[in-house]
């Protein structure tokens, strides 16, 4: 699968350059709706790479800058109820087209609904979270971590702060989960659906962490031991979905511009699949209006264009 | 770039297989909102593979099925574009996002504007044809026969009755262009911009012709003789807003299932890049609710699953 | 204020007219989102006038025909706010245009929001149940008990069936009511708000009682022994958002073909004004696609020209 | 018909108090889209009200304050239609609901389509100048100078400047124009329909001629000397439309405050209908952001609470 040759000073220069260019930029806020977000250092910019060998490259705060997966952790629900359930259930729980709209929109469920667009805007990953097996939320919990330490390598804790910031102030996510329920989506009881999907949100990682998945999905689903994580049709699934609606209404440009399929959360992360050579993270909260991370996507212009990472080169 | 050997036979056996699931299935409708289109045979159906090598291989009604290019010309217009104006410059008159909407949606251009929200709606098309250069539409038709022979290897005839039932009855195209002049996005004259407009739609071609651009697309912009074409940056930026983009609101689930990213045309055509592989077309009329040749989507999906071609894997 | 010269025969001629239109139509269907809604009998239809002398008459099933008020019931907390918070303020809470959508919309308020678009949505009057003073709910439940004996002349009770119907089935105003506190018009505690609101769609009464409010109305905020009930001002504040917004998005052409402003409410039920003459109230609960109920428009307009009863006239 | 005493003398200090009220606000800015509508004076503040007796009270820059009526004309295609055709086959033309957009808006005919939404919004009008009787653009002028003749009790000019600076920028409406032609709304030639309703726009008058339609409409159809103008049946159903669609997307909030049905234009035009009372005009170009005369609807306010002329008192 690794089409090239890694020389490996000739990446980290490319990883450093990346960074330096990231800190020249000072554009940007950070999240504001969730309040726990807001307390972060917004100058934190991180990289990491991690091959299929095991090899991982990073540059910038990259070990001591922890942040929670927020939107990115939504490909843990995804993945796992592919891997469990099938993707023909999966596409009759949620679509998979881009919606041209924000990640928290409401207006897109009335458009095209009854089902959300896709499993990445917040009403497809709720439908998701419902779906998840169990029958009390602590089993679902289970699920998740059972499922997140599968797909990151290592057990990933939950920040409790973020959680309870999240769940305090998710009135816009609980009018989406009843909007699903009125719909006829969403089963049973809303805030436990919801006490999941928060639980999801707030898993917290730093990039040398959070570049393990998308080395399993640049690697046809085998961790750095040649074991099979994820069946190969898992990951054709979640890298077409993220290349079309990973960063929501700017993963058309993205894509043009970096060539790596990728998903992003409100916490800064972007993480990015490189196909035939490496999963990359990166990390910085600056946010622009439409949630992604600038100095995030100028490392992974910055990395593409050094590397020649396109899809389609 | 080619990373697999050809074995023709079971290429051909590939083919074959696609072309007979496609029979089986009678669903869908002929375009009927240019009268011309409604009188072409439902059942023509036809698929052609064009390789790096020069190889073509085809199956069903490839060499006597014509049809006319419709939306897929989009691409013809986007690549001289960006071969000459630069990536930059059209961005400024079209963007790269999904819209979720249809490919004549006007609401779009309200909620979006005043630029086009990319390249292959059809405001999109009808702002960059306003960008051809020359100073009048004969200079305007020449380059696109200039562009067409390009990326075609060779020039395709125009179908005038074609042309003449889309200027006859191409009312919303022209609505369309008259908000984007409206809206300081097209320049002089409305009606010449449409004549190169309804002339681009209207080329004509079979499957084994359509071939030929999607291959050089998926062999880095160069031609069987190894002559670079188009440039590398022209080839990731069209294969990235085809991934997005090319089948409008079906873009999304296209990509999931065939892995190749693609333009459609309502004439029943689609054009598919098989990432490291080959230029693929598929060709049969009949269309579903989002003005995709359903046979076409059949074809593209056998054929992706039987060769592994999804760009993913 | 009643400038025409009273004939009861020829009134309750026009009255019994009017009642024989509607019952030659069959048209319609009962409201279905409400299970308890879908209980009633389909055929009930009844019509009551009510002038401000105190006289009523009345046709159909008037007397034993029963129904819940629904939305109608939103006129009695928009007008105890009016009277007791003032005009500047309930316009801070609300807003006064027709939205040109359904009653239940959720896309408007993200269009037009934070602030719903008139108190006659749901939205709207969701957001003006959260302001009725008290602390509790049971507070809440007292000032609309006062109000709705001071508006229709007589306590009404509240039907409990309806109410939990409605409070086990509400989702889709949880999802209103959730957005609202997301957007920072609602404050407080969201169920203890819609508990409200359920209350006051399930009060419940007859053509006749329901014929008090609009008579008041008609009559400059007066009742039959001329007390002033409410103020001019709010009368015509009333008056008016009855005019552009009690149909929803049909509210134009009840206004062109009865001149009479009214309210409907999903239970089949219709209050209208007829200006410098009487308050009217209609019931049958088959309803259009728009929620309106067909007999009851059929036997508004019948009444209007009978009587010579538009606004405009 | 007319209920109240008429003692000039606080009728002119009420229109006096109205004009300095007016004065006093600077706010606004003239409307921009059509060049020749820049050029006028922004302070030009008028008001004119003629009673059914043919008196004719005014206050400002009544007399040499010319304008041209802009979308108030729509009420005369509207007016001479529904006499000559009958409200049947107008409402198979053009609906009569609120849109809750802007007058221009393209999205709601993709919304509400196909037919325009109501007769005052722009697709309304052109809808309906497309169906004034005659066979060339000469016949409809010529029908267009009798209504207007008919409507305004004399001859209106047509300002030859605006309609050409309306005809040379008028893009938006070629837009609307040519998707009602593809949605199979407008017949024959789409430049004829416009240059007919850019005619329309560009009739001339101060506000003393401008009052003269709201006063047949509050008259019941009958001018000065008892003549009918027009049906009482024409009368109802426009001064219905101005109440809900009169002023766009401020109608509600306008009726609740005036309670005078009006029509608004773009070169700060206001003619409002004082039911039982007089014809209102008032004239003042500077605009809010949904194109209402600011000062307008300051001096129908003010003139609405001192004389109590609110159609709901």
């Amino acid at each position: 699968m690794n089409r090239d040759y890694l020389d490996k000073e000739a990446l980290q220069g490319a990883l450093n350059d990346a960074v330096i260019k990231a800190l020249l930029n000072q554009e940007g806020a950070l999240a504001n709706y969730i309040p726990e977000l807001e307390r972060v250092d917004p100058n934190k910019t991180s990289i990491a790479i991690k091959f299929p060998s095991g090899d991982i490259l990073m540059a910038g705060d990259a070990k001591d800058h922890y942040f929670t997966l927020q939107s990115v952790a939504k490909m843990i629900v995804l993945a796992g109820l592919l891997e469990e359930e099938g993707a023909e259930k999966v596409i009759s729980w949620t679509g998979m087209e881009p919606t041209g709209r924000a990640f928290a929109s409401i207006s897109q469920l009335e458009k095209f609904g009854p089902v959300p667009a896709n499993p990445f805007v917040n009403s497809g990953a709720i439908a998701l979270c419902n779906r998840i097996p169990g029958s009390q939320v602590e089993d679902k919990l289970q699920w998740l971590t059972h499922w997140t330490e599968k797909l990151f390598g290592a057990p990933l804790p939950v920040n409790q702060e973020v959680f309870e910031s999240e769940y305090r102030t998710g009135d816009r996510n609980r009018a989406i989960a009843y909007l699903l329920k009125s719909n006829g989506v969403l089963r049973g009881d809303v805030d436990e659906t919801l006490r999941v999907y928060f639980t999801l949100c707030s898993y917290q990682a730093n990039v040398m962490d959070a570049a393990h998945l998308p080395m399993l999905l640049a690697n046809g689903g085998r961790d750095v031991e040649g074991r099979q994580i994820l069946n190969s049709s898992t990951c054709k699934y979640i890298i077409a979905v993220m290349a079309t609606c990973g960063l929501y209404d700017s993963s058309g440009s993205h894509l043009v511009h970096t060539g790596m399929p990728a998903k992003s959360g409100v916490s800064g992360l972007v993480v990015a699949v490189a196909l035939g050579h490496a999963g990359v993270a990166t990390s910085s909260p600056r946010l622009d209006s439409k949630g992604t991370s600038i100095r995030g996507e100028i490392m992974l212009k910055s990395l593409s264009k050094a590397l020649n990472w396109h899809f389609a080169s």
